[in-house]
């Protein structure tokens, strides 16, 4: 992360003047970090960055996004006993929070390949302001994609647009505006919408708030008219983990799931000293 | 919020060239934000200030803090329309964040309270890197104590300090190091440290990872003493929703919790066009 | 433009301490920017910008990337003398770099579409560091295409990767890796690259380097192959005014040239007191 | 650079999450920066530090504002391949820039010195918002005087500020309100604020849009006068090189040349590796 | 200190272009700061800080807070001579206005205590925008108390308060509305509001403008009610060097003094290459 | 000041959760600035920007550098009365440093200039870290001389240089690698090397720790080489108010002192709510 990304994280959990670190002596120590429950593990390398800044030496157990037993040791760190106190909240809470994505990630990246084997779970922009990246990062290592970063990454044409100026006028505009280097979606709430963004050469179709079922009589079509491998689907809106394999199974190249971001738990995680 | 933090928030989201938001018309309209479910709502100060950014114009429907029934329209917006779009998914992950920490933070000084009167119930700094001063404001707003903001907000005294130097050594540098306009607070684990602190003047005596019973002993053991007036009992560690009322019922003065932050769903809100 | 951006571009022209402002009377009075040769204006909306910082008013003449003849007023200011003065070099700054390359752009996009009505004539990332955005955007406001802003804007396979790994292996990672947001281009040496990326789904498909009687060839197979609606073709490397018709009439979708920001001249404008 | 700066202009070309660098492998190559024209080099400290930012090791084949023949190696960098083409457009283009503007100084450098042995050839304050210091260095490595960083570096009285106080007023308040140690300058437009200019003690007198031979007429009549000594004179105002001999012929001791960071061409110059 | 923030402090100094550190040879020497009067010493982190970051080694020869006679080295630091000079201002203009503090607390530290043992001398918010944290850290190190770091740092009823909205009210609010983890200082007038507030549980009690025998007389109060050792007792407002003892000797338990970093002299610092 | 200067100011002394302004209600008042001692007054307009930022009205009621009876009210200030004792410190702060410099300055200008009449006061580069601009600008508003703001605002050759170079050396590098805008000055130990450097034309010769009888001879020396009038003549190295009449009489043009910054008490201001 930026020198003056970590410098502010770190100042926010430090304030001023912190004295409760000065009681302790001023020599080294060892400490570990335990994974007190199941987790894919992720937050590593930004463990280290924090690390770093302390003057503290740091070496990570696992791998970013391997699967973690319960009880294990995940990272080591040494260095003054002072610093280390200093840098253990905000690593845990960097750690705790990506692990905690990365495996609700996990989770549901085996749930819908089960039903479907090269389908895409991916997040949403549902995710907390100034941490996008690392929620993003922490999907990726769970397995998952990381859709866009911002409004700039694609032109996504909405219900709104839509409503505004019509889909054809939409797609006019997009494509005169828009960088040749970017990817045009269209969100679709009908199959006649649909036949047209295909047929106008979009690239990706987003059935937003749709049944699995209407999902799967839209690819029907689309394969029916020999639109299908000319465009991803997209399905988006209000997907529960309960009814991702649901998702999976009408065929759709991508589901994407804001709950990845919004509602994952932090992994319980513990710094001890040795 | 600081300027500088507000265009960093609003950078993350809008990125270099955002396209989408050209596709439509450059006029102005009005538009609503839904509550989808009941909650206490929060971050209306920080819509505004989005709105603001953009030269929006905004109107809270409801107070920070208040109970808002499903379906209830809490913020009008009104301006140009393409603006409103670039601040529309920042607004929502600023309430439906601090909204879901406030719901679950009033749910729990509701449920504390009713065991016991006057408890607090506090949360902790286990926040999102970047973003602890909105989920302190929202646990604020919810009827919960922001407990410290960072380490140098009062001198805590933990186990690990307690292991390398003892009790007393630690009592006896903290109030030699640390201004007497900071509180100090000690971590126990036994009976003696409690009484040893209580009688050395700490303000706060936080029993970690102890049960019900032994933190009703433990109070019991210091008004015996009659030492109980002189400090806030804190409980600590681990404390779920539902163990929550019987922890109240010990007479501790605060319960902190580390949920409040670490595990709030986000609300359900929406941005609809009028 | 951001508000901590502007900030910086007065400071470099402002330094610590102004004495040569403070020489005049401190009233107010209207001034001019005037062109000084036929050029397609931008940058308006940065001096607009600017104005305001200083607090002064604004008035633009003409519409970013309209044409002016020379000898126009294409901005009205007025407002204190002293900031006026203190606040000209940097509006001439950001309007006499961005016009340039404005007109530029537009002379090449007249000229290629010319001899091939669609072709889009687009930038590179070959950019004055810290200025990225005002030169892309000059290039849009001219009619060319922004190309990738930075890295991160969509992959691609250089000839340095498939030297590496080879093509195959190249474009199995990044379609694994990548989101599915962001499109592929992949940079061809030879038909055979070409052909192979045209079948394997990749987006967008560079001539780098290839003189027009190639990139003919190369499209004329593709259209043999049944592939040529499924690519965007991308014309690249060391392509100069003089030879960009030729290029563009091969039937290429898109020129990009290095050119249009590396070598674009100053249009001159003045300010002058009314 | 500043470590802020320099995060800047690495974040502007990387973006959010650069998916093309992860497809090749990470491990170490050598890479060169070939020159492929003539030309006087500048850059290469710059290119240092983005170099040791990304962890590279870099090595400088030649000295800041050497002459480096057109086929030549400039600059060695070896490191993580990964890293090596993240660190690659940002260099170019800091060296392709800079050595652009080095190459056109050194010209003017030994154009003018021919005519007249120890004039001065200088820039101006027209250079790219945001990137003035590199420009103004690259002036400086190739020969030329650096001018005014900004308005506060000397005291300038211009036609302006003439026409609303006179320039005796002018020189009045300059030499009250400016510090001692700042130079005065006037600009002036005929021989009567010329020698008045001298009499009061002005540091430079600027000739603006004077052809040569009202310049030599000038500069003959404060030899006259017994004033030649006491200031410097500074020819400027849309000199070109065609005629900045004729210029420099005049005996004045400073040209100065809008045109050496307007319309300094980009050096070609490529990264390969090795 | 952050490195953004040193950055700062370096760059007000060095302004954009430094000619006159380039004036000598670019080599390695040596030098030494010396005190040119007796002080307690601090700054010393900070100079090293600073030597860092412009490539120099650096060994401070006393420690942070020790007695220096006048006369003495009390800082070496070798290597490039250029670099030495760019940094030698910002070195000692942070070490003479830190030793100065820290000077003149140890005299105020070591005046009061002779008057009463345990007292403490502290500072307070009356400190150089920008510069508070080593102003404070001077007092620090000279033996005194940092007081409040800012308005958060622990809540004060002040006369303003109390004459809005008298002072049961103000403590009303206090309690319900600050955390838990902070103090609550009261400034009072007279004597009731002095038994109001020590009765409701507040920390800290401040006698503000009032002279000894009144606080003596306070305190009496107190001790009868069996209240002094419920509260600290801060003697406030004007207090000079002069009538610390007499103010120390009231038995409070804080002094607190403004003069300690408004009114400290410089010490008198050189750097004397070696 | 920057809008990111003033958030950085602002955020020193709120911190990030300001609870005791909170107690009062939220309603507007008016107060007043009161100087408690005759000053010159100075940090108006710094003032009317913190208030600004707080959304407060402000009213100067006396100009810059003006000559203020004690007792007097200098600043009105109307608003929500929590903005107004958030702003209080900041604004005080600012104010009774600056015009305690002012105050300061005044004294020596009125000082000197009754010995002396055309002579200067200017101070140094011995400031407090952070603040420079400010007391440099309080230093210009008592009737000061700003002298260099930072290492790049004039070429100083200095003992240090002389010693490793010569002084002809040094002289002969200043020339030509400095641009022709700015002065160059020499601190001069002797005679010969006084006459060295008036020959060769240098802007400025500093007399450093020199005596005012060896200055007095060493203009007069300067006088009757005719070289008088080519040179300014500072007078500096610890010169103090008490011989400042003394150095002021030998003729100097310039007599500058540390003590300006470094000594300057603070005037007693406070805010009265009306």
């Amino acid at each position: 992360m930026l020198g003056s990304e970590l410098e502010r994280f770190v100042g926010e959990d430090l304030g001023e003047w912190d004295d409760s670190s000065t009681i302790i002596p001023d020599n080294d120590v060892r400490a570990s970090i335990i994974a007190k429950e199941d987790c894919i593990i992720s937050g590593l390398a930004e463990a280290r960055e924090i690390c770093e800044y302390f003057g503290l030496a740091a070496e990570p157990l696992y791998d970013e996004g391997e699967f973690v037993p319960s009880g294990s040791r995940v990272f080591a760190i040494s260095g003054n006993a002072r610093k280390i106190l200093q840098a253990e909240r905000l690593i845990l809470n960097f750690m705790a929070r990506m692990s905690g994505i990365s495996t609700l990630t996990r989770e549901c990246v085996l749930l819908a390949g089960a039903a479907h084997k090269s389908v895409r779970v991916a997040c949403t922009r549902k995710t907390t302001p100034g941490f996008r990246i690392f929620e993003k990062k922490a999907v990726f290592l769970g397995g998952g994609d990381t859709h866009r970063f911002n409004l700039s990454d694609a032109v996504l044409i909405k219900d709104n647009h839509i409503k505004i100026l019509g889909l054809e006028e939409c797609l006019r505009r997009a494509k005169s505006r828009a960088s040749f280097t970017k990817k045009i979606e269209v969100e679709v709430e009908n199959y006649d919408d649909m036949l047209l963004a295909a047929t106008s050469g979009v690239d990706i179709i987003m059935f937003d708030n749709m049944s699995p079922p209407q999902i799967s009589e839209g690819i029907r079509l689309l394969s029916e008219k020999g639109l299908r491998d000319r465009v991803l689907i997209e399905a988006s809106g209000g997907i529960t983990i309960e009814r991702l394999a649901e998702y999976a199974a009408t065929g759709a190249d991508v589901i994407s799931l804001g709950c990845l971001t919004r509602d994952a738990r932090w992994i319980d995680l513990s710094l001890e000293m040795d």
